[in-house]
């Protein structure tokens, strides 16, 4: 039994990951934090964790998240990395769910995200969490940069095109969907249920925060250039993304349905569906899995790749999981075993 | 380990029991049947299930039937009771999820449900399975007749009332709202997408089949004549029922909040909220739980009772799970401890 | 062509009070006001108003609002009684959308509301807007107070029964159930689609303000005493408000139908549905009908009322514009034409 | 007034085809056709039309027909092409909501469509419906091909940048979004609200019957070839659909903004937002207006069009009545004027 603490719970991604936490069976939550809300009940706020959860919020107090082996950040961006350094430095491993450390360079950091860095030495020092590319990395950190939520789709779709070469890397395109909560829980008149449901638009289009994120995931993974149009929308439905990439083919002598197969085959999180299929985003609602479609239209040489998650599981609380429990060797799919919800 | 079997399982019922039952630790999946289905992987047809469940659907066959320690019916009215009597000879013991063995006054039945009965000497043994009513006589049934939805979440909502002799049980209202999964998975325009979103409607407002049924569970508790209006509304939503239960005091004097408490003190999925609450189906998605607020307007002689649950777990897959768990002495809470999921 | 005015009209009902009032063949719209908004084009905050509407929001200037014809207020509570009298002593006719001159009571208005009556004698001389009882007072009021949502319905659907004298009228009850917009337009945790989504919950059981005001409309009908239990429901849909009323018979030899057809034989706004119908919301959406179906379950003495509106429209700014329509003599359906929208 | 007659009005199509011809000045409803619901009245189907529609359905009689000045097929594919020849004959003019004289290459629709063609002759006479292109063709014509909805939505999106010889013509991708009333008003297990609500998926990625529609109309602009990868996907809304087109420029030094606004600026249905604009599929919901945004993200060589219609409207009815006004030289608006319903 390790001890977990959250620092700002109060969103959807703090809600999801004390669902996930109060049922490890290798965790004891001991602490969630949260200025505004202090001493109201966790489960006043959330009646699904009514008779899970006893903790009442409270104001983040050091020492008390220093007595813990993991703190997860479930933050706006810009706070974690105010607090890092002390954590770490009291021999707290950290798992940042917040955007402070997924982007090495910290200009470029600054330039999407309008602020200066609190703690740039420590960026370098960070694993971005994807399990899927950094296991190694993951297992020895003490500081854990959690993906985004359209970073974790997009990447997963398109990284066994581009290791392997098969593509064009100047061109590619990722057009995502995905449902409100990714725009989280914060009162927002865009975002109420009568301005969102029924009706379905795309956003950033000019540039999305996620875009040098997803960028920098496929460029560390071949040493051509990559060029990447990144078109998220917002549809009414409160969980899930659904990410269709489109990549030019280099060569039609390829089986790309082997090559994700191949790819994933250790992955316990990620499910080549078989040839043909068109997965659901309710498929994954509540899990932690990405389930991939791979699909060549007409024959021709544009793969279209389809990668559903649940945003706020595989796309931030269920990673976040899956990488503590590499971070202290539990077992990977340790508290995440959950079926997805149908209908 | 058990052994457990399932006749009927492609609606929303059967993917529900599946979900569960694949994840007891108590259970092994042994046996699923549809004539329509045959030789279908069960998570072709339901994705959530895709590496969780590997059974393919087959043709109902006895001799397999029988080697189960359970049989659930997840059929359409008017199947068990022609399976049944045989299944029973065998030993196994059955769950009826479906209406064939609720009514104990067959002529009643044959009224509502327009067929004659096919084993109408088992309808006076099965029992009814809510288990804060019929926990013991659930404990050495061999035929369990599972309730209706509706009638779960109105019953826990009146009976402390009448079973307290607190209210006039000649005049009582339920309306009660469902999300339309309670109306199945069959192709039917009335619940298309298109059809029943951003919509809400009363139906059957004549007369209902869980009127019976809920009549004869409240008349069970009381010596009065039990006079019931019940109005179930089709909204907007896949999962969930939430019935307003309206009563008339007998007398100003009672602590409506301790009645409520005192009755669900013990038992493990009903939760009687603090007093002033108004509970949401939401908390309760995906688990077995009822949650009750009791109400009195302006303090005069009306007691408004609010009762959730999700018509497909408590209302359905997952008390008929909570049965078995009674029936074979299981812990009562083995493969419901899912915490429900908000967002 | 009379000069119309909104003051402050960035909600719900502002907009569809811009859509109806644009396609008015009678009306001029000659401004609407917003501190907040001051500048913006109405167009830019609604797009469906695009091509439609030319307007930009501007701060209120009470010379401009002196030279309408009538000015529509379509504020908070509150606001509207401190800018009435100088419109009405400048020859202005105002309808107020707001709660302000509802509730003739004003002691039981300050009670409900929590604020001060700024203009107390007006209240006494304002009209209540349900035309299906004050058609002729409103034909000559200066200042007309257009009813709350909730009660348009509930009073549509009950006072033909209470006006008959045909049921007790000491324990009505009205279980009303409604879309998220008539909880407007501001930012709020509560009503974003993450959270209304997909669930269903009463609220306000307590005591609600639209009950002093349902009450007060009931009691008008009677010399007996009203008693009535009002519970409302927020339901995970955009507009649509339905009422279940339930009443207890005096009598059995009524014929109900009937009683309701006379009634409303000659309103052109209240459809009594043929006997045994059950009205969607999606039946009058965008359209100023209220549907209502009668049914007596069983033949037994407690009566059903079914009641359907669109809350923005007969429950709003459809009811306000037929006001508008009988104060200025226009023909009734006046830029009320439109069919709703079905899917 | 003319006499206009519908073929199979059973459908979404059909309906909404219903809401605005009964509304439209200078048109007189003869008949409404449906086999299957012989005697019903149109208003018991959809409720929405009560007061407005007295129709019955009635069982096809060509004579009946050939008394319209128009004849509108709201059938299925494959049931215009056996009627049309005789009406043509009488001198009656068609207009097809259907496919089958949407594709000039007969044996490429066969190939789609799965059938043969039932009057190829008439195929090559017949003009295909969308005004910003074929205006003067559809003054003239007595056979009118009605767009599908992708292609109404993705053909305005990509035109002017085809017809400019501004991308390059190989590569072109078509992202679309749509809500589930485009799949019909059939029994349909994939379409229940419990089915396809909160979920996203693609389908028919391998071919959809809308790719070659689309691939004929911009190859008409044209000399260069085609290349087009068409992905819809299904949403979990009514109605609406959302085309993300993407491009690639051939020269930096074009102001894209102003092409479209110059290419459409007499188009009475299309509307070019501003720069920087995201339109909302609400924003034209009910309304036969195509709202179009273009972006260049990063001022990279990647155009991309964000194109927006009601499919039933824009892309189904409104738009088959649009071609009606140009056929019958109303003018292009009558009966198209309606205000989109937000929210």
């Amino acid at each position: 039994m390790i001890k977990a603490g959250i620092v700002g719970g109060t969103g959807y991604t703090g809600v999801e990951l004390l669902r996930l936490l109060a049922a490890h069976p290798e965790v004891e939550l001991e602490v969630i934090t949260s200025r505004s809300e202090e001493g109201l009940a966790v489960a006043d706020m959330f009646p699904n964790l009514r008779g899970h959860v006893d903790l009442r919020f409270s104001v983040p107090d050091m020492a008390v998240l220093k007595a813990c082996d993991v703190v997860f950040f479930a933050t706006p961006n810009g706070i974690a990395m105010t607090m890092v350094a002390e954590l770490l430095d009291a021999g707290v491993r950290v798992i940042d769910l917040a955007a402070d450390f997924r982007i090495k360079d910290v200009q470029e950091w600054t330039r999407w995200y309008g602020m200066q860095h609190a703690c740039a030495d420590l960026v370098a020092e960070a694993v971005y969490g994807l399990p899927e590319v950094n296991r190694e990395a993951i297992r020895n950190t003490r500081l854990l940069a959690n993906p985004g939520c359209y970073p974790t789709a997009v990447q997963l779709g398109l990284l066994p095109l581009i290791e392997g070469g098969l593509v064009e890397t100047a061109n590619l395109i990722a057009d995502a969907k995905s449902g409100v909560s990714g725009a989280g829980r914060q009162a927002n008149v865009a975002t109420l249920l009568g301005e969102a449901s029924e009706s379905l638009k795309a956003y950033a289009v000019p540039g999305h925060r996620h875009l040098p994120e997803i960028r920098q995931g496929l460029q560390q993974a071949t040493a051509e250039s990559i060029g990447l149009t990144f078109v998220p929308h917002l549809t009414p439905m409160i969980r899930g993304i659904h990410a269709t990439c489109y990549a030019t083919l280099k060569s039609a002598e390829v089986d790309l349905q082997a090559v994700f197969e191949t790819r994933y085959a250790n992955e316990p999180f990620v499910d080549v569906l078989p040839a043909g299929s068109h997965p659901e985003t309710r498929s994954v609602r509540g899990a932690n899995t990405c389930r991939i479609a791979i699909h060549r239209p007409q024959d021709g040489d544009i793969v279209v790749v389809l990668s559903v998650i649940d945003n706020l599981v595989k796309g931030a609380a269920g990673q976040a999981v899956h990488n503590m429990n590499i971070m202290f060797a539990f077992a990977e799919d340790s508290g995440l075993q959950g079926i997805p919800l149908i209908p």
